[in-house]
């Protein structure tokens, strides 16, 4: 992870706080420098089976030019739905994307507020009704109905200091919030 | 993929269509079978890492037992957000769920209609302003302020075939309605 050896920067929580407080009086000083572009590109091979490609990002005004290599990651389907199980599927990504956002942004507010967290762990579930991605009842939502996280969490503070940091967290997560919050999703055919 | 050599069962898309025929017959007749349940479990490991084990979930009536192991992805962050690549980030990652989720959904509802499918790729970006997570600023939500995909589609129809398809995609893509539509999550902390 971070190199303790090059560098004897605090750290909290593996956060390098004299990066983090940098960082924050970039952006308050100028605040085009929080203004980020993700991307991923994705391929159909078959079936239920596809593959992205992760790489590139606007961020902190430029290109990120950090990355050597790509992250691709496949989804599959289980043989109940018409797959092999040659990936995890769509929805359970995710529940991996939430519960990575929801702990990291955890992470970072406690580590601002000088909380040290010991160890956190989380488990996630959500209901999904297939009759909704089938078209066979036009009543039923296509998407979770809800998403329940259970989070086991260790930290030198005492409970009502987790209470208010459980608090705050959630509706500060990008994914949370995109998930919580409605944001349209724009699809367009190209040639 | 699907083993084409075991049963001469007729494949639309690489899928299995007397197998998809026989599923919406029995979801029809018993709707109870459409109930699924999806889970992750996360451990966070240091600053910006965390790591999701997925197997196990339910649907069809009953647990599933077909994968024989678990699935583990790793969320990371670029150096830019305190990191070091040690995956994708989570935002990314949930690019990569609606990639997957749109292009499966397309890829089945073609099928259904009798469409075949011969190239499918997507593009996807999405803006996100950091002085959200960071609590720097509540009027920007931390969340993705939209989300854009970009579709090559080749198939056997015409173009307004296609068109109509991907009018009725979206919003019948499990990942897609749960960005675009508020879901509920819940966090509860336990010991």
């Amino acid at each position: 992870m971070h190199d303790k050896t090059m560098r004897a920067a605090p750290t909290v929580n593996g956060l390098d706080m004299q990066a983090a407080t940098a960082t924050i009086a970039a952006l308050k000083a100028n605040p085009e420098l929080a203004q980020f572009q993700f991307r991923a590109r994705n391929k159909w091979i078959d079936g239920g089976v596809n593959i992205s490609t992760i790489r590139d990002f606007y961020g902190a005004g430029r290109e990120d030019d950090s990355r050597a290599t790509d992250f691709t990651f496949t989804n599959g389907e289980p043989p109940v739905l018409l797959g092999n199980n040659e990936g995890a599927n769509p929805v359970e990504f995710l529940l991996h994307a939430l519960a990575g956002c929801v702990t990291t942004t955890t992470v970072l507010h406690a580590a601002a507020r000088g909380i040290t967290i010991f160890e956190l762990s989380t488990e996630l579930e959500g209901e999904i009704d297939v009759q909704g991605l089938l078209g066979l009842d036009d009543s039923v939502s296509p998407g979770y109905r809800e998403i329940r996280i259970k989070m086991h969490i260790e930290a030198d503070c005492s409970d009502e200091d987790l209470d208010e940091l459980l608090a705050f967290t959630p509706a500060h997560s990008p994914v949370c919030t995109t998930v919580c919050r409605p944001v349209p999703v724009k699809v367009e055919r190209v040639r």
